[in-house]
């Protein structure tokens, strides 16, 4: 392009965005948000390099070094949620208490899968969330490979009493993970006898990815469970090169009957409307791999910090400023949908429900769904986190435990982060403390605490659409 | 600094490179090496988008994925032997053989790991090569953390009837190889009766990392595995917070006598002088985890692929461009050790080994050692690489099985490569196909190509120092 041409380009660019339709806030909001200038620098100094520094991290280490991975229905999730109720009272907050709600109880057990032929080999597997176990002697049967649920459509011939590999090339999580949600219904549909799923996730060091599943009611429930990509792309040469693979699997797992877990919820009680709320969440339960440090101590225990920096500061918000840590987010935000059931109605004097489930790296922003006037409120606040690169508003925030408040249109929002190594960890053994970093925690702890309290502080709860 | 002042660095640098004393190579040399820059081009071509394209990437799955890891002593190694004579005899080369040598067998057997206080957890590990047993009830003790030998020797006096976990920072391979080598007696010194130790690696996704120790006489063998970084970080932490550490170890590994193996041999027979050799190498054997395809299955197989491609382009070299595949390298050199016991008194007609055990990623060029004319010409070779960025010639080549040969000033050669993720799956069950990439085996077969045919065609085998 040329300059001329791009001189004219910048030109309509500006004209463009002078005439947009964007909303404009009231001289007053955007002086009442400026004025929250001096506390923003205050919250991000107390969290960066006042006594807040490295307290998140340090405090999750703890945390999960002490009670490990953390799955719904385990003694493991049920101890540690008193110790988290514990440590929140020593924190000082108001209103600690325990919300019960009927949780899933699924346990894993012994599991192995053997390759028989066409040599021996072990090869590594979690089982599916919620799969069904083997008879106790295992399955023992030849395998067959399949890339996509198209090719399974065109040998779907060749599945009967086949353990089905399935091998898809990983797009994204949200896309690859049909295969792992509903593989093994599909498979059973023509027969198969088991499914073993390549972990879905970008990148890998031999480790297997676990993560919920779903069965379709009309078909055989049969064992399902994640292999190593490594593994799924060996499985696919094999075959490919014409050798016949047999495969032995046991697996123990089970469902039990659902049992009373508790949602986590402290608060700092609003000085003027203290019956509104302003939510920021994670959930504490995870999967039984790894030490459920990034999926989701970490959202969980920013979310706790926000709190922890606003009560350090000696600062009281006009509203409430909840934390809540939901259970049995890993089944499907179990937990987290009896709390919306509960609740639903008081939407109106929720301003907004903050998530972080999708890591804790270095902020860049949030993600926020709600009105275009309550979008150009947080993007005015976003404006306080410019000195930590921090200040972006972008589209399509949420979470699972908190998208059931869109149905009220209640705004949610999460955190934006340097996320692109999540699903390297995501469910998995890798998941641990030496995934995070201190310091990226404190930025998000801030990001999350100056939202937080400006909401919470604001004259009004945010616009609905 | 100052313009000026940059100028005369220059030509401060100009000066004192014209008054170098670098090897001046004769003019005919010179030329004799520019002539094969059509026959080089050749084997790019030959490698990059013809026959050989892929066919060393190809090969090397399907032998990993039929025979799996390789450990010395083991009849996975032994068949793996037979069927590569078979597939070196069927690719035509001459004088395909074994070379019968006594090799370590060292049995793994079952092993587990796990933490009892302050929480219940599986630790995951693998056995250190050479490592003993456990008694059969195995061994439950308290662990201490050390960082280093020097908090070892400050705190010798907690160190008895202990197990003691080393979790030192890495910094290199060559520096923190050192806790896995020599852990084990350091610790057993002071009356440990078991030590784990920290996987030695840049990064980690819950993985461990096996590989060689070394037992003091003068000290009881005590049992020694690696655990994960993670875990290393775990333990360390629970100590530093005051935890007691209580943890049951389990280990079946046992030596057993020596057994017979072979190093595999096949040769492309020289026209002129047939008794002289240009030697290149990689490993068969591996450890007994992931698939031993980047360590060293990717070094032997690009090995091979040099010789197909010389006799794929009909070249027959004046001297004998010979193969070797070492059997157990794992265990310190243990094949190539006796290879070179009984064919030093030969060195002399030895032009040089080349050894690729570092990685068989992206090319840039050579590592060498030898005399700095052998290193002239080596660097002359090289120009005939710079249409695929491969010419440079870096100091320090060789490796574990043909260091034996500087004894003898026989120069020896490794493959520089891109290779900034070996030590992330290197001995780990992530030592797997899907580690390589065929287009980078390509380039790395044609620089061992353009090399050994070159060097094997030469008037003169390589001047010493």
């Amino acid at each position: 392009m040329e300059a001329l041409s791009i001189l004219s380009g910048i030109l309509l660019l500006l004209l463009s965005g002078a005439q947009s339709h964007e909303p404009v806030l009231s001289e007053k909001l955007i002086r009442d948000i400026s004025n929250y200038s001096e506390i923003a620098l205050k919250i991000i100094d107390y969290s960066l390099t006042g006594p807040g520094a490295n307290q998140s991290y340090n405090r999750l280490a703890t945390f999960v070094d002490r009670y490990g991975p953390r799955l719904s229905g385990s003694s493991n999730l049920e101890d540690s949620i008193d110790h988290m109720l514990y440590l929140l009272q020593q924190d000082g907050l108001d209103n600690v208490h325990g919300e019960e709600v009927n949780v899933t109880h699924w346990v894993r057990g012994k599991e192995i899968a053997q390759l028989l032929e066409p040599r021996s080999a072990e090869l590594s597997i979690l089982g599916l969330g919620s799969s069904v176990g083997t008879p106790e002697e295992g399955i023992t049967a030849d395998a067959v490979v399949m890339r996509s649920f198209d090719e399974l459509e065109e040998r779907k011939d060749e599945v009967k009493d086949r353990i089905v590999v399935f091998n898809p090339t990983y797009v994204s999580y949200p896309v690859t993970v049909a295969y792992r949600v509903n593989g093994a219904s599909r498979a059973s549909k023509y027969g198969a006898v088991a499914t073993l799923i390549r972990t879905v996730g970008p990148f890998s060091i031999y480790s297997p990815h676990t993560g919920m599943q779903v069965y379709n009611s009309s078909v055989p429930a049969i064992p399902t469970a994640c292999i190593t990509i490594e593994d799924a792309n060996m499985l696919d040469r094999l075959e490919r090169a014409g050798e016949r693979l047999t495969i032995h699997l046991y697996m123990e797992a089970q469902t039990l009957p659902m049992v009373i877990s508790r949602n986590t919820v402290a608060e700092i009680k609003g000085s003027v409307y203290p019956d509104q709320v302003v939510v920021v969440s994670g959930h504490l339960d995870s999967w039984d791999v790894g030490q459920g440090a990034m999926d989701d101590g970490g959202g969980a225990f920013i979310s706790w910090q926000a709190l922890s920096i606003v009560k350090g500061l000696g600062l009281t918000p006009k509203r409430t400023l909840r934390l809540v840590m939901w259970t049995d987010e890993e089944a499907g935000g179990i937990g987290s949908q009896q709390y919306y059931q509960r609740h639903r109605e008081d939407a109106d004097k929720y301003s907004i429900l903050f998530e972080s489930d999708e890591g804790v790296f270095l902020p860049y922003g949030i993600l926020f769904s709600g009105s275009a006037e309550a979008k150009a409120i947080l993007q005015q606040i976003g404006q306080l986190l410019v000195s930590i690169n921090a200040s972006e508003v972008y589209d399509n925030g949420g979470g699972t435990d908190v998208d059931w408040w869109r149905e009220e249109k209640v705004p949610t929002a999460s955190l934006a982060n340097h996320n692109e190594h999540y699903f390297w960890y995501h469910h998995s053994n890798g998941d641990t403390m030496d995934v995070l970093d201190p310091e990226e925690m404190n930025l998000c702890s801030a990001v999350w605490a100056v939202y937080a309290y400006v909401l919470a502080d604001l004259d009004d709860v945010l616009p609905r659409g």
